[in-house]
């Protein structure tokens, strides 16, 4: 296991197998238990710092700390920024006063929680930082695609959307192809970042052919938060070219699975009926969340570094 | 018990006793004890979801949960909104996925506790929805009553003032009656909700003829932040009609008791000399908050459903 | 010691010296322990009541109350004020409803925190009210000093800045003089309090002069936001007569340390070099707050009063 967790493409193969695993094992340990709690990190410190509102992630990484008996510290502070580094290094210094364990970061400025790793002896993990990654949400999705398709390596996964602006899609295509998936990425050219050349992936801006046969296709909230005002031609064009309808969601294999990170804009670019129509995984992303983090603060926190 | 606490007319009288016979065993297993604390809750999680701020009975609900030895996870978004059904839709989920055993939902629309009881399998208890309900403060003042007048049913009690923005007069009206208490609201018309024909109560315009004799005079906050810019003629009017004085006081039977579920408005509904005077039992019902709430934390997660 | 921490003036000789010996006591206890948590509060609560936002004085009080094994219930009000006194004291009938053992508050009202402790009955701190007290914070710097002076006891120490807007100032004259320091204060004349004849320390002008051969020089935050628009002559002009830069820092003795409560404005009251220089304890001072604040917390709830 690398000291921290702040890009999906920190994790080997192994490392990622291993955090997969483990996470398999936490779900049998804890599954039809009554008391879900284990007593792994009793008497450690988990600090939750986010810089950014996020309801799922934090809530998710609270409870998966205190199932596994750790003390968990809040702290939120929405509107700082990094361009106050003197702000987040005096933060740095608070949690390195208070001895945190591990410290979960989210933050809208890309790098934080990297330059936080440099400033305290805490496990640093990445929950989410600016437009950069979310290691642990590609976690969650690999292990939803390995639950239900048996293995990553080899499966075909195409990603579709707002691909600029997606941490979510950044950190599944570094872990996917670790993992040895083949991932296709579907959206219009003005959502896709610049450089996309070199990643691992291959590029198709014609969704129903991108999608015929494949194993899984993870669709991504379309961030219109951070786009100007003028978006696509309009939004019911960009449903047409890039949503997944009925009709679309037929031309996946027929063991394939249909995901989204959350929370979906239903209408937009995925419709009711698929988003809670057969093959549809994505509650169980959700409730995969907990155990994933549940391993990710174990193996972190009992490494002998 | 029922399976979530969602409205006081959920309660049969012999659930509403257990609950009040609960909480007085509760209060007697830790009066006087250095460490107030019970291990009944180890292991499970509490989620205090709240929608709307409310100091009082968000602390109350935390310290009730933690001294059952629960594991607390506190959640606030205010300004949300149920007209969003989406995002409490997605917040059931990360609720459903990080196995939270009762949600306390606290939401300014009416309803949402019970939309929310449809999605998850936790135990939902309603911690005041809009202007609809709040339960748990009925059972106060009902544990309040019996504390202090020997038992409810039978005695007169009169509920004054804003009723139509009351979830709290809603509770007590209903809960009240289910345990045999003669209730009268004293209101302005304006101020009463339509349908109050229905209503298992009587309704008196004249303050003073409603005040003769009674056993409990319960005072409502005037929410003049749900009213529009025309309140009633004037403060000055509303006091001299609707507010509780020291000549008012002294209409009520020599063994009577002043509630208000709080906060007050001090020389509005209530003169400060009647709210600190005797007879007023205000400060004990915030202080019967914890133990009323610990017992039906305790009821409705022991429940075998 | 006293039944509760509202100003370093509440403290004896022999009561703060208590305080710095069991602080130490608590380092070497916990020190070099993975598990660096004591059971000596478990079943009690703690209640941080935050009508001020703070990051660092929050997480400490927080970590500080969990490594005792005390239930820590967080509440934060910004916006809030004294002037609404109705709701500080409905905040206190609250606490006292929820069995509140110990209370932390901040508050911007000078003199809150006094007005709290006449209507509970659990111990409360005093973490910061208005431009009054902050004694935590001189706490944790005269254990800072000793820790580095071997006594506070006969030591020079100048305090430099805005000490009229600065409750760590305050705090610290009086416990510093109690301890049997010699305090001298440089600031520019619009920036001390009225009433400064009384304090007891020496008022200088002349920082160069003062700082010669002291053994520590402790350097105040520049709240410019509590100030108008007219901010001394300029910014520069501010930093070139009070600022703490390389040349001054070379006229204090030798083994003299430099201290800032935090956050600093770096490049204003105090050089980068000099904040991250030899001789700056500005680290240690926030690595102290947690065993400073467990040694509070343990002595004012261990008392039997």
């Amino acid at each position: 296991m690398p000291r921290h967790l702040l890009s999906a493409g920190d994790l080997t193969r192994e490392s990622a197998l291993h955090i997969l695993d483990t996470t398999e094992r936490i779900g049998q340990a804890i599954a039809g238990r009554e008391v879900r709690k284990l007593p792994t990190l009793r008497g450690r410190t988990v600090v939750n710092l986010f810089y950014e509102d996020s309801t799922r992630t934090r809530l998710s990484f609270e409870a998966a700390a205190k199932r596994l008996s750790a003390d968990v510290i809040n702290f939120s502070a929405k509107g700082s920024s990094v361009s106050k580094g003197e702000s987040l290094k005096d933060t740095a210094w608070t949690l390195q006063a208070i001895g945190a364990d591990a410290i979960v970061c989210r933050h809208s400025s890309s790098g934080a929680p990297h330059q936080l790793s440099g400033w305290v002896d805490g496990h640093v993990i990445n929950a989410g930082d600016g437009t950069h990654e979310h290691p642990t949400q590609a976690l969650i999705d690999a292990f939803t695609v390995r639950k239900h398709l048996g293995d990553v390596e080899g499966k075909r996964i195409v990603i579709v959307g707002d691909v600029i602006h997606s941490r979510v899609a950044r950190s599944n295509v570094l872990l996917l192809s670790t993992l040895g998936a083949q991932v296709t990425l579907v959206a219009p050219p003005t959502l896709l970042p610049k450089g996309i050349e070199s990643w691992p992936v291959t590029v198709d801006y014609d969704f129903d052919r991108a999608l015929a046969g494949v194993d899984a296709v993870m669709m991504l909230r379309v961030q219109r938060e951070r786009m100007g005002d003028a978006f696509f031609p309009t939004t019911r064009e960009y449903s047409r070219q890039y949503g997944l309808d009925d009709r679309r969601r037929a031309l996946i294999a027929n063991h394939g699975i249909v995901m989204h990170p959350g929370p979906m804009v239903r209408g937009m670019e995925i419709s009711p009926s698929v988003a809670d129509g057969p093959g549809s995984v994505i509650v169980e992303q959700v409730a995969n969340g907990v155990i994933v983090r549940m391993a990710v603060l174990y193996l972190l926190l009992s490494a002998r570094t």
